[in-house]
């Protein structure tokens, strides 16, 4: 499987690039199906020919565990030089790198290889991981039910005087019963004036009679991720706040319908942008209406104001728009969604306002 | 305080670069005191001339988060290009860019912004960071502190039949109740064969009667990190594991005695590295003696054979020597120590051999 995935990498780099440079991380582990716990300051790579043989490059104190892996290593000592190595071992032409890859790491690639050119991993990769096989979805949606079920429980556990953080614990203790092998990203409890704030993470304090809360989060399920946002009410609802949840539900259900094959990320949000604006809260909504998730909770497709990308079978990714009267509170809702010729939620969680 | 520093590095910088580029991470921390949960797709700088106005380039949807620094700040929105604000902001010459900048942004900022020559923000900036100040010292030597209380209450629960995953969870409890607000980095039980495995982290193995166990573990309080190792017998020690255990303890005291002011860091790693060549385990050592502590579980002063870095008062440091018997078991011994004439060490656990 995994090696199926360098072919595949090989295929499309003809014509593109002579080598790829891997470092550890999302492209490691989708190419090869392992993650090291590598120390950022040691050189670990995958290298990837557009024809022959590809190898990893590593400390030799990891050769005990790359023993599974099959590829071919080459092994270094603390204190050689892995670039020299790496230099004898590729011979120049065009050098994607990967996108994550430290600037410290760069220099020192650029320093020891001959090489034409330099340029993104990304630029031939994100084909490839864009657009998820049955394999990913399963465990994408394994992910999405996860956080459902875990919202679920948790709907019914918010009163007033339970502090944000420890709320935040209460969610993570469901994601891990559910199956999660961790978090996707540090949970979100912004509640009050908090919930204004859509970077906001969690705080020490106490959720009051008459909040808005937001709980943003999402498990790790085998390497992928999902990502959900519900927006609660403690207590009574005025018309003005109704008004505004209801305008970001039919801002996300707006965007939702517009997804198809061929049409852009801008399209989608511009769908939900433009709902937001008829009723006046334009400027309330100060991020983008969604973005890729897979083994990265933020990748391609970002829908965003100036992506161009098109769409296409196969991709999942978050719709969720959001109004944030600053001072006050805001409102998020977030789902997560396949193109399968339309957009199919994965997340399932109901979208109604819930008081509490 | 972390303004201070600010203005260090600009003094640092002078004559050798016009402008510090500094992305989310230790750096920025560092310098800030200040670390936001960031996306990594988009831009968030730190931005220092070698005179004038520091500022920070964000998402806007982080100006409520960014109230409380006292910094100026640029905002942009998702879809607006934060490169182009950044080339209308910085004029040319010597541009450092952060270590742990990936190429994603390196690249963005190369193909954006006019610059003479680009270099590593390290060059300047590790002269600071590797001199802890005395709030740092306390951090580092609480973190320590808190090592050494969870290894005391760890070792009396090893027994035969626990699995190494619970036996990292137990540590894991230890470190939070002694007041660590996270792990340094994934805690290490590698029991039996797996310990001759310098890089095994966990599995589900259950320790046996005769095991050897070694624990590699650190706590990380307000920042800054400890990062200790011992190696547990279950049962009876044979002789050659007892030479072995005490050519590893030999190694590390040898090294420390090795530490002072102007001492080269490779000359720290051949005094461990002599001792246990003699015994006949030089082909059985192979990692580096150790590494500096601090914002980063690995940062310099590296103690490996080809750092010529001189030693300085202030620094922080691991002496980690090890031997490893493939198939059979490893020893490690490791110690957390600030420079200060000599070398004084943070963590004080027992060296001597426990048997369980």
């Amino acid at each position: 499987m995994e090696l199926l995935r360098i072919k595949k990498l090989q295929d499309a780099m003809k014509g593109k690039a002579n080598y790829a440079i891997v470092s550890v991380g999302p492209n490691f582990y989708y190419l090869t199906g392992y993650l090291p716990l590598e120390s950022p300051d040691r050189a670990f790579f995958l290298v990837v020919p557009d024809e022959g043989e590809p190898f990893v490059l590593a400390p030799e104190l990891y050769s005990f565990e790359l023993e599974k892996l099959e590829l071919e290593k080459v092994f270094y000592k603390d204190g050689e030089d892995p670039y020299q190595k790496l230099s004898s071992l590729i011979k120049g032409g065009v050098i994607l790198l990967d996108d994550g890859m430290s600037f410290r790491q760069v220099l020192r690639v650029q320093t020891s290889v001959e090489a034409r050119a330099y340029g993104l991993l990304s630029t031939v990769i994100n084909e490839l991981r864009v657009e998820k096989d049955e394999s990913e979805l399963e465990l994408i949606t394994k992910a999405a039910k996860i956080a459902d079920r875990s919202f679920e429980k948790v709907a019914s556990e918010v009163y007033p005087g339970l502090r944000e953080d420890e709320l935040a614990e209460i969610i993570n203790e469901y994601l891990a019963y559910y199956g999660a092998e961790g978090l996707a990203f540090k949970t979100i409890v912004a509640s009050g004036p908090n919930s204004a704030e859509p970077h906001h993470t969690v705080s020490d304090r106490k959720i009051k009679k008459g909040d808005v809360v937001i709980l943003d989060f999402g498990a790790r399920y085998k390497g992928y991720v999902s990502d959900i946002t519900r927006t609660l009410l403690v207590g009574n609802a005025d018309l003005k706040f109704i008004e505004i949840y209801e305008t970001v539900k039919k801002a996300q259900a707006a965007a939702a319908k517009t997804v198809k094959p061929g049409v852009s990320a801008s399209e989608v949000d511009s769908a939900a942008r433009e709902v937001i604006s008829s009723k006046g809260y334009g400027e309330n909504f100060i991020h983008r209406t969604g973005h890729g998730i897979g083994l990265e909770v933020h990748e391609e497709p970002f829908l965003d104001p100036s992506n161009k990308l098109k769409l296409k079978d196969g991709m999942t990714f978050t719709i969720e728009p959001g109004i944030y009267i600053k001072g006050k509170y805001g409102v998020r809702i977030e789902d997560d969604y396949v193109l399968k010729e339309k957009a199919v939620r994965l997340t399932n969680s109901t979208r109604n306002l819930l008081t509490i």
